[in-house]
């Protein structure tokens, strides 16, 4: 099953997506929680009251029509990987870590599915990252066991995880580089996780740019697989229903290549990973 | 004026402090926000409402019944420098930075004043560290001017910034080591910007361990000004009401003593800015 938040008269709404179509869930039944993070906070159980109101609804929309806002908007987390596949550490220089280099980011740093990613006045180096998304659906214990946290995992999606490289350099800490407005591509669709194989394993992850292929690997090739990525988050903090996952990059960024490939105004980024579609978005100059 | 967080029933509810006693707002103007996110959304001019309300309420707490909740529980962004004050960059190792080192706290990460400061399992090196916050109440521009910046400022709080700096040095990326439950304390008083001297300048910065000074400074000794740290975050993101900037700690933490000075179980820690008050933690193990 998949969901997506699309915008209505200006605030986001809550989809099921069926096909080449969605359904308002709040007029399908208005009864039923109106934003993902209402729907993961309240229990995954209404996955399936959400799927029956919406295959039984006469009124849908085209997807092309609708306006895509991230999968969550605001996530209470947004926990990043940095250097999560082997070759793209060696790309950077770096070492096979020991570590999950974890960093965050906040909410307005995030932008929809086909919506632009902002390239900033101050800086030409804006790189692309595809990832993977896990989806945090229940409340955490600590000191959960690698077997017990994939079933903290509602569903998956994907991201974009548009990096100022300048920025992200000035200091050890990435955080600045990676918290641009609108540089966080999150989305299209929100897919359970029972569509998903488990830790989203085994999948096809690429990037596109003007459809030249940029990135091209697998989530099986992640040094900290999802599991294991969220026990080690569980020593130290509670995950909580809505926070995300960003699992980290493959090798082909822009900045490891010779000459450097920065986005530019007017340049279409593409992220697709097998199974859960294809994430598009324009990059548009600072205004 | 001064705002408390305080719990009732479970949740947080904001409060005016008027001395030792606390006015619950909710109760003296029902018509006003109930908390102090919603009262920076709103306006600060709300502020102005709020006292003549709770100045004139019959009914007040004394401050010692009240179980504090962080300031704002929920902060959109908790923005946090590393290394700000020289002294304490060079305790650390580190040369005079040419940009601040930002990160990222979640709301997990917090703790209220009283509220215990829990000491992980995994690791014996919690450490304590004073800091200046500036609570965000406007939607700022991008790429103000340090003039501009403080007017985004619609007051100030202190911070326990504890940190484990074992996580916090597993990888180049301190987030995870200032990540933990219940180790980022918030208080006790939010202070409105016009009690306070411009961008919390020339203040005494202490804290103290079971009693003893561990860190003496003046917050004119931070390299990044309030005023300039925002004014560098403009170029980069939108600021938004309840965001806050955790400003940096002065010399004198746990780590870089000889022996090193760990925070355990039973001991209580303080954070005391001249004018803004004390914030307390007792430190607890992890259940």
């Amino acid at each position: 099953m998949r969901f997506v938040t699309f915008e209505s008269e200006g605030l986001p709404k809550l989809g099921v997506r069926l096909g080449d179509e969605v359904v308002d869930l709040s007029k399908a039944d208005p009864s039923l929680p109106n934003t993902l993070l209402a729907v993961l906070e309240a229990d995954n159980g209404i996955f399936e009251e959400a799927k029956i109101a919406a295959e039984s609804a006469r009124e849908r929309l085209p997807v092309e029509s609708i306006k895509f806002f991230p999968v969550i908007p605001r996530p209470p987390k947004i926990i990043c990987i940095g250097l999560n596949y082997a070759a793209h550490a060696a790309e950077g220089g770096h070492d096979k870590p020991n570590y999950p280099s974890f960093f965050m980011r906040g909410a307005t740093s995030l932008t929809g599915h086909k919506q632009p990613i902002i390239k900033p006045k101050i800086s030409e180096t804006l790189d692309y990252e595809a990832e993977l998304v896990a989806v945090i659906g229940k409340r955490s214990d600590r000191h959960m066991s690698r077997e017990e946290t994939l079933d903290l995992v509602a569903g998956y999606s994907m991201f974009n995880e548009a990096s100022v490289r300048e920025w992200q350099r000035k200091t050890q800490q990435y955080c600045i580089g990676k918290n641009f407005d609108n540089t966080g591509a999150f989305g299209p669709d929100f897919i359970t996780a029972d569509e998903v194989p488990p830790g989203g394993a085994g999948l096809t992850i690429q990037s596109r740019l003007n459809g030249q292929l940029m990135q091209n690997d697998n989530t099986s090739n992640m040094m900290f697989d999802i599991a294991e990525a969220l026990m080690l988050l569980t020593q130290c903090l509670t995950l909580e229903p809505g926070d995300i996952l960003v699992s980290g990059t493959p090798s082909g960024v822009g900045h490891a290549r010779q000459p450097p490939v920065w986005m530019r105004n007017g340049d279409t980024i593409e992220v697709e990973i097998e199974g859960l579609g294809v994430l598009q978005n324009p990059i548009i100059d600072e205004e």
